[in-house]
């Protein structure tokens, strides 16, 4: 196995032991750029030569025993919509152009001070306005959508062009690449990771997280990103936390989930679905069960009013924030994102603030909801990676659904209501694309979803080399 | 000096001590409202008889050594936005016309529970979308405007016709007519107090709290007010608190204000505003050096955008809480509101939003400013009461204001920011008319506001009997 392959924990672990060297694994990374980048178009920028600095660095502190944590000497991707002092944020657009961040976003802050080595900037449905990231391939299938709007940075931790990778989520835009890249997204709890210096989607909608290869993996990271930071309005004044091994997160061996209960929507959340991907969250929720959970069947509220809320909040939030550059350089913009900014400019208040009240409502609901159960467990996306173009999907009841839509449907209630939701893969459908689980929990309940999430992996056989296999 | 003339303070230890019974007091307070409702009309509903008997029932408990507290017997007016079960709740609207509550409000049940006798529901500017109260009189000068929203609960206090009374405040609703009939108002902290149960005008703006004859009467009526409910989706998850004697908030006696540092606007708040308005709230903050504080100029941010926040919030909220009477029954407005809440209708969602953001960046400008001070002092209100029918204020500078925008202009950037303030009688001009100075605070800093309001009434003559002077 190249070093590129392991995970996160596994590459600490042989960089704390002085098996591997972080200047042994950047140029693994590095090289596996070279290999596979071409075919997968993941990056908008690879920064090869300061990420080699950083790993000499990285490398020589270790010689003196100075070990940082477990990021230390990890080679990482930021999706380009994150800034990182001295490089372009270019969030994959022609308005762009020309820029260049002069300080670090609060997360490219933290995980540099945590010895973490960028190896570049990932590209982004554009704006992350968008669910399958055009200039991305899929990792497993190049014929296919890499899915968005972290696409770049989803396909960079499946192909192991980085150990670990950060992308942002509005409606599933960490999950939805996650899942149909076969590697862990997690969406953490709105506020909990500080937005500074990110470029905004839509601000009551947008989380930053992290995309790994194991659940431990997005614990670790998840460590490094959350607390309280005030240059975000909606950051929430909570501590930072250690969500690793013997913290209410993901123990070293154990699965045993005995007095969990897991919610298992009876409504919402396996319909119109694939029937491969929901044979492969059952059997997953199955799994749950022979290690101890409870499995309890649950209502999902206000499912009428779900995509009514998602885009009654994000299109005029978009729109405002890209006010001044719409109106100097519309034709920067692609058409579809230029579209749906436009289609902003014309929403009168009240319906931006009847979203608001349903949201508030969705919220009461879902708290009252996740009062009786620990998780709940869904399908992360109806469906897999459709091939690159396809525009819609046909479903067996015979309605036809546009693959954005698809996308987001089962998403966007973790953003509306703020909750935490983690993807995991749980196998693949016949044509070996991915699938993904997720598991939704209360508000700050990360360390739960992490442990649920870990108990699943430790239960299934390892595929550390899966993610690579399609190359 | 009449029972019915009594502070909440005054009367609560005669009460205790058994100097005073509920029953005596009440009578008191109902004989004033025969004597002077007629002229005043701040009353929509009187509840005499429900207040003798709650009265009866105070008296009986407390000669079987039960005394619920310092409310326990105390008369109160509720403005009619408030419910309390089983009576209208008007909103002093032909709209609400056959309503009535089906249960208590969360403060009317707070308030009931600690024992305080309700007289009767006081009358609001319609749905509080106003700075007049054309229904009552103020209760120095019959021929002059109560001022609002909580134009009722203002006069009834000033009047004798209710201890206490609660209002709610959007852009100044408490503090304004408090100002204008020389009682103490309390616009607590955004979330401090929960609005369940009561009517919305702007959710985001929108609260509650007591109209009193002193600061220490303010303090013993919040300590029943706040704490949080659920069930107002904006209150904060605060404990109740105790803001009365011993507890931060107003002591017993002493004045004594050393290492209080008190900020003095350089700006705003006393432009345009009427000299002998000014000089009597200048005089007042001389008073604050004397009693050991430290005066330090401040200057007053973002002030261009104030006013466009306030309405750019306030006008597309109130629209889309009465959206659907609002067509069913528009000639049931009175033309004042109905034509604002039409206005709503026609506001893109990108004028809220920009007014959203403005009040995130003024919010962390008066966080800011508030590091620096432990109060600001400013007027209230630029001017004193107006002769009903006046529609404008022409200023020294040759600008004519609208009497509402006047009224607004200085008690909006509290709602905006979510800011305590409590506005204190500070003298009366020329034509004896109240003036009144408010102190802005820290949020969730009452007790500063409280401790520095009571010391400045202790150390100016009692004034117990100047509210009813006029009458």
């Amino acid at each position: 196995m190249q070093p590129s392959e392991l995970s996160l924990v596994a590459a600490s672990d042989a960089i704390r032991q002085r098996r591997l060297s972080p200047v042994e694994l950047v140029d693994s990374v590095l090289d596996r750029v070279e290999q596979v980048e071409p075919q997968l178009g993941a990056y908008v920028t690879v920064a090869a030569e300061q990420a080699r600095r950083s790993a000499v660095a990285a490398e020589r502190e270790a010689a003196t025993g100075r070990f940082r944590g477990a990021l230390h000497g990890i080679p990482m991707s930021l999706k380009d919509l994150i800034d990182v002092a001295g490089l372009p944020t270019t969030a994959s657009s022609r308005v762009r152009a020309g820029h260049r961040a002069d300080s670090d976003s609060t997360v490219a802050a933290r995980l540099a001070a945590a010895g973490a080595v960028l190896v570049g900037k990932t590209h982004t449905h554009e704006f992350a306005y968008g669910l399958t990231t055009p200039q991305t391939r899929n990792a497993r299938d190049q014929g296919r959508v890499a899915g968005g709007s972290s696409g770049g940075s989803a396909v960079a931790v499946a192909a192991g062009t980085a150990t670990f990778a950060l992308g942002t989520d509005t409606g599933g835009s960490i999950r939805v690449p996650a899942a149909l890249n076969g590697v862990v997204g997690l969406k953490p709890t709105y506020g909990l990771v500080p937005r500074h210096g990110v470029t905004s989607l839509s601000w009551s909608l947008d989380h930053v997280g992290p995309l790994t290869r194991t659940v431990a993996d997005a614990a670790v990271v998840l460590s490094a990103l959350a607390g309280h930071d005030p240059r975000d309005p909606a950051s929430l004044p909570v501590p930072s936390g250690n969500y690793g091994h013997g913290a209410g997160g993901p123990g070293a061996s154990s699965p045993d989930l005995t007095g969990v209960r897991v919610g298992v929507p009876r409504n919402y959340y396996f319909d119109r679905v694939d029937p491969q991907v929901e044979t492969a969250v059952r059997r997953a929720i199955d799994r749950f069960k022979e290690l101890g959970a409870r499995l309890v069947e649950v209502e999902i509220p206000m499912t009428r009013y779900i995509q009514a809320t998602q885009w009654g909040l994000m299109v005029p939030e978009a729109t405002a924030y890209h006010e001044r550059t719409l109106r100097a350089m519309p034709d920067l913009y692609g058409a579809d994102v230029r579209i749906l900014l436009e289609a902003g400019e014309l929403m009168p208040a009240g319906d931006y603030l009847r979203a608001r009240r349903a949201r508030t409502l969705m919220r009461q609901e879902w708290a009252r909801l996740l009062d009786g159960v620990d998780v709940i467990a869904a399908p992360t996306v109806p469906t897999t990676a459709v091939p690159a173009g396809q525009e819609t999907l046909t479903w067996s009841d015979g309605t036809v659904e546009s693959v954005s839509d698809a996308y987001v449907r089962l998403s966007a209630p973790a953003n509306i209501t703020g909750v935490p939701s983690l993807s995991v893969p749980v196998g693949n459908d016949g044509a070996g694309m991915p699938i993904g689980m997720q598991l939704l929990g209360r508000a700050l309940g990360e360390a739960m979803l992490l442990r649920v999430g870990h108990a699943y992996e430790l239960s299934v056989p390892a595929r550390e080399t899966q993610a690579t296999e399609g190359l």
